[in-house]
C-alpha cells in the first residue's frame, strides 16, 4: 500500500458540527471548544459561517467569534477560515478580518437550490464577483454533492468537471470536493478522483467526507493512495447539512487522526488534546456522536 | 483497485452480538431475529456458544436455539455454527446437533487466560482431543488477539505463526483471524497478511474484525485488496468481548454489505432484511448501535 508521509487535516467541527445542532451553543462553549483544538494544533479550523441567521441560528455569532479568535490569535490569523454561501457572507467575514473563506456550491442543481436559493450560475457569478471586490481573499471552493445527491441521486463526473473548470476559470485557491451526504463508496472516490486528477493535474484536491454510512475512513484509505492529503474532518464526529435530509456526521477528527497515526502517516496534531473536547462535547452539548474513539473506554486501551 | 467480485459474509452478532447484551434476551426473541438473518439469505450464521452460564449466562439456552434452528431448518444445517471455547462446549454441540464449531483461542497468552481460563498449550490440547473424538466436526479456529490484546498490547507475528501451524497440525478446517478488540489499521491487515499469505499460501483465511475505533470498512477495504474475501459481521454492530476490556462492537453487517455491493463486490444478501433487523434490535434490546446504516434516515436514502 503507498501512502503518503504525512496528510492534513482541516478541521470543520466548529462550523459543519456545530450547525448540526439545534440548541444554541453559547458563544464562550464555542470559543473554549476551538481554543482546546488550536491547542491540538490544527493548522486549519473553519471556525463559523456567515450566513442567514434565520437559516442558521445557530451561526448568528459568526461576528463575535471571529473577532475574539482573530484578537486572542493574532500570530495565527491563517489557521482561521468561515463557510460563506453567497457574496453577502464574504462581505461579512472580510469585515470581521477573515482572509479565508470555504465557498459552496452544489455540483446538483437541486441541492444548490436547496441549500443556497439560487441556480449553480448564480452561485459562480457571485464567487466572481467576491474574487474581483476582495482579490486578496483566499477561496476554498467546496465543491458539494460530487459523489451524490439526496434529491437527484448519482452525480455525473461531466458535472463535476464543469464545477471545477467553472472554479479554475474564476481563480480560486483550494478545491475541496465534498460527500455533502455520505454515500460516496472507496472504488467510486477512486474511480471520480483519477479522472479528475487526470484531468486537472494541477490541482490537489482536498476532500470532506461524512461517515453517513461508515464508509468514512474506507473512502480515506482509498484517497490516500490516489495521492489526496487533505481531509476535512470534525471532532466528535458532529455534523450534518440543514439541507440534505439524510445527512449525518463527518468522519471524526480523532478516529481519522488516529488511523493515520498508526499506519505512520503524519498529521502533526496531538489527538489526546482533541480527545480532551469529546468530554466537553459530551456534557454541553449531548449529541448522538458517530465517532468511535468518543466511546473507547480509554481506561483500557491496549499497552504501546 | 483490485476487488474480488464476491465476498461471503459470516453473521456472527447472535452469538458475538448477544453475549454483549447484560440482560437476557428471551429465546423466541433470538430465534425471531436469527429467522430473519436466515431469510436474509446468510450462508454462516454464527447462532449462540456453549459456554459456562456462569461465565456467560446470555449463552444458556444454547441447547434451545439449536434445537429449534435444527428442528425448523432441517434442509439448512449448514447455515448454523456455535462458538466453543472447550471439550466441553464441543460436547455439548454435538450433542445438540450441530457438526461445525468455532474454537478460539488466543494469540496473546494473557488474554487465552483470562477469556477461557488455560494455557494456549491446553486449548490446543482440547482441540486436538476435540477433533479425535468428533473427525466429521468441521472446526473453524477462531485466532483472537492477531493484531493487539488488552493485556499485552501489541502481538508478534510469530506468535500468529506458531498458532495456525498449530491448527495445521490438528487438522483444522477453516482459520479466521481476529481483531478482537478492534485496534488493527488498514496498514498493518496489508503486512500481517501479506506475510502469513506467504507462509500458509494454501489458507483462505477469514477476517473477524471490530469497528471500535472506526477502522472496521478501511481494514475490509485493505483486506479485500489482498484477496481475503471471506469476512464475519453482526447486524447492528452489536458487539464485544465480556473478557477484553474496552472491546466494542463488530462491523456491523448492514454497514460491510452496503460498501460491498456499492462497489460490485456481491454478497447475495438482501440488504433490506437485515436492515428490518435493526428496528427489533432497538425496540427489543435497545443496545447502543455502532452500526451507521441502523441510523441513516432511510426515508431519504439517495434516489437510484
Amino acid at each position: 500500500m503507498n501512502l503518503p508521509m504525512k496528510a492534513t487535516i482541516v478541521e470543520v467541527g466548529p462550523r459543519d458540527g456545530f450547525q448540526s445542532i439545534k440548541e444554541f451553543i453559547p458563544t464562550p462553549l464555542k470559543l473554549q471548544i476551538i481554543e482546546k483544538l488550536i491547542e491540538a494544533n490544527f493548522k486549519k479550523i473553519e471556525i463559523t459561517s456567515f450566513v442567514s441567521p434565520k437559516a442558521i441560528p445557530q451561526m448568528k455569532d459568526a461576528k463575535e467569534v471571529v473577532a475574539h479568535l482573530l484578537e486572542n490569535y493574532s500570530d495565527k490569523k491563517d489557521i482561521f477560515h468561515a463557510l460563506v454561501p453567497n457574496l453577502y457572507g464574504a462581505k461579512a467575514a472580510y469585515e470581521a478580518g477573515l482572509r479565508e473563506i470555504t465557498y459552496v456550491i452544489s455540483t446538483s442543481v437541486s441541492h444548490n437550490q436547496a441549500n443556497v436559493r439560487r441556480s449553480r450560475e448564480e452561485s459562480f457569478d457571485e464567487l466572481k464577483e467576491i474574487k474581483d471586490i476582495f482579490p486578496e481573499m483566499k477561496v476554498k471552493f467546496a465543491v458539494a454533492t460530487v459523489f451524490g445527491c439526496p434529491y437527484e441521486g448519482d452525480i455525473k463526473i461531466e458535472e463535476v468537471k464543469w464545477m471545477i473548470q467553472n472554479g479554475l476559470d474564476i481563480g480560486v485557491d483550494e478545491f475541496c470536493l465534498a460527500d455533502t451526504i455520505g454515500v460516496a463508496n472507496p472504488l467510486q472516490i477512486e474511480r471520480v478522483l483519477s479522472e479528475l486528477k487526470a484531468d486537472f493535474s494541477d490541482i490537489d484536491f482536498s476532500l470532506h467526507l461524512h461517515d453517513t454510512r461508515g464508509m468514512g475512513l474506507a473512502n480515506v484509505l482509498s484517497a490516500l493512495q490516489l495521492g489526496i492529503t487533505k481531509f476535512e474532518s470534525a471532532t466528535g464526529g458532529l455534523g450534518g447539512c440543514p439541507f440534505a435530509p439524510g445527512a449525518a456526521g463527518n468522519i471524526a477528527s480523532e478516529d481519522l487522526i488516529n488511523m493515520l497515526e498508526n499506519m505512520g502517516v503524519k498529521t502533526g496534531i496531538d489527538l489526546d488534546k482533541v480527545l480532551s473536547v469529546i468530554p466537553i462535547i459530551k456534557k454541553e452539548i449531548k449529541p448522538v456522536l458517530t465517532s468511535h474513539l468518543a466511546y473507547v473506554d480509554t481506561t483500557c486501551v491496549v499497552k504501546e
